[in-house]
């Protein structure tokens, strides 16, 4: 029973993750899947980011959070449209949210959708969101054994993201360590050294992001 | 059908840690559950916390982690009794891994036990394992907002340890919102400002840690 039950639950995941994938595909939207440990430091990589793309492209965010609506207003005030879905205690978004969430936000006015998982190593791991690309956000200060001890959700993310470079020179954080992990689970990923604090390295993330974008739009 | 699923498993939950209740008690064992983010410092708050309280007390520790035993490891090597749960995936321990890894551990040898969680701050609040007392570890470069975002571990601790003060001054987390979202959520936890890299502020911890102790054993 625990089993069928786990199918019916990934079963039904699998479809709404479908149909969003398909809207993001009709309007030619390019949807992120932003994952990573409470205060990696996604909100802040947002923050920092939107400003670099909303010149040229019209940015929105689906904010995932337990309770509070403080990473929105923050968003807001970084210049995005968003939405805020509050998962009253489930530790990942799952593609239904997001399917719901979806009705809030006219997708054809927008280029790029950022959806901010919520803050865990594990759990969002499991959950197909219909995003085109996932990103894991990684704040430096979690230690060079991560990637090794929580798999996962390094192995399926399309970029990586090490944040809080400025705080490593006072760390005992082994930099190297963590790239011969990074090596062994996901020497594909697209990696970038930033700190959303400082600004640093942001420019070649903007870059990747800016070339995932989907060609000229359909219809 | 799901919720009675849940009831299943949060009964069967609640009957393995009552065994391991009654197991501590008929041990005359303080068992802690010591939960936070990945990267919060739980190991290294058990490095630094071993070697205090070796000279005193026997130690064991239970360590719990989706995969690797590098924790495992570390706690050998600063000087405890040391049992791994691995995971396998799943985002908290729960309490008949802990019956089961008990075993393991002749438990009227040692006076402490800690257990510490998968790096995690949403799932293993849900789950008792039989502990004595349940503390959060909290990394300050997580940000200011996570007690607010994340209520239910802190709400549910007897003692909260604010790790890594030594990365403060090159932050921009401000302490007093913290404290503030703290007083509201668990005014009466214990509250200590540690790192658990310099050393700074452990003291008042492992003072707090042998209050706990029960008295003389039963029988």
């Amino acid at each position: 029973m625990k089993v069928h039950l786990m199918q019916n639950v990934m079963g039904a995941n699998a479809e709404y993750a479908a149909r969003n994938r398909e809207l993001f595909r009709q309007a030619g939207v390019l949807a992120l899947n932003l994952m990573g440990s409470p205060g990696s430091g996604k909100t802040a990589i947002l923050e920092a980011t939107i400003p670099l793309l909303a010149p040229n492209y019209r940015v929105a965010v689906i904010e995932g959070d337990l309770f509070t609506t403080r990473d929105a207003a923050r968003i807001e005030r970084a210049g995005a449209e968003v939405v805020q879905i509050n998962t009253g205690g489930s530790c990942h978004l799952n593609a239904k949210m997001i399917y719901t969430a979806l009705a809030d936000l006219p997708l054809d006015t927008f280029d790029l959708l950022f959806i901010e998982n919520v803050g865990n190593l594990v759990c969002p791991a499991g959950f197909d969101l219909g995003a085109g690309r996932r990103v894991t956000v990684f704040g430096i200060t979690e230690g060079a054994d991560k990637v090794a001890k929580y798999p996962k959700m390094f192995r399926q993310s399309q970029a990586i993201l090490i944040n809080k470079l400025d705080l490593l020179p006072h760390t005992d954080v082994e930099l190297t360590l963590l790239h011969q992990d990074l090596s062994a689970v996901n020497p594909e990923a697209a990696l970038f050294h930033v700190s959303a604090r400082t600004g640093a390295g942001l420019e070649g993330w903007v870059r990747w992001v800016v070339a995932q974008l989907p060609g000229p739009r359909e219809g």
